[in-house]
């Protein structure tokens, strides 16, 4: 299982707005090929920045198969008019859970 | 309910002695105030990146009661020799949970 963790710095002021389109594009998350989870979370220090962290079976669920789908264009379609850069992403894996 | 992520990168070849030293270091956080959870996470794009992702009641759990602790203090030892630089640690709020 691969978390994607990508960090999104939205406008000034675009924050409620930003949350809105998350939500309204769970569904393209939802019929992904692969995809378990999708959560977003914000930044105690730096509020305009949020991190939307996406479960995959697979890294090729996200790099290949989403990235190429029309779903793809419609999430960044709904979000993107609230981001101020291009997201940052990038993929981990589990190597521990202490507790 | 709070998230720590300290991004982490460690010195070439010091991944197993790493991992080691957080499984070492796991009793320091299990006893700490507020602290509710414990994982480490590796980037797949830098191996020699990891996430250690802290649960925390409070903000101030880990930033004033944590890091003022003789627990602090041993983690550091046990991890700090296989760090390349010192952590770099933000947190994070639950915005949204969408499946």
């Amino acid at each position: 299982m691969i978390l994607e963790i990508a960090t999104i710095e939205v406008k000034d002021g675009a924050s409620a707005d930003f949350e809105a389109a998350v939500r309204a594009a769970t569904p393209c998350f939802q019929r992904a090929r692969g995809c378990k989870g999708l959560a977003l979370r914000r930044s105690v220090e730096q509020p305009n920045r949020y991190f939307l962290v996406v479960t995959w079976e697979t890294l090729e669920d996200h790099t290949v198969h989403f990235r190429n789908s029309p779903d793809f264009q419609e999430w960044r379609q709904l979000a993107g008019p609230f981001m101020a850069a291009p997201p940052s992403v990038e993929h981990n894996t589990l190597a521990l859970t202490a507790f």
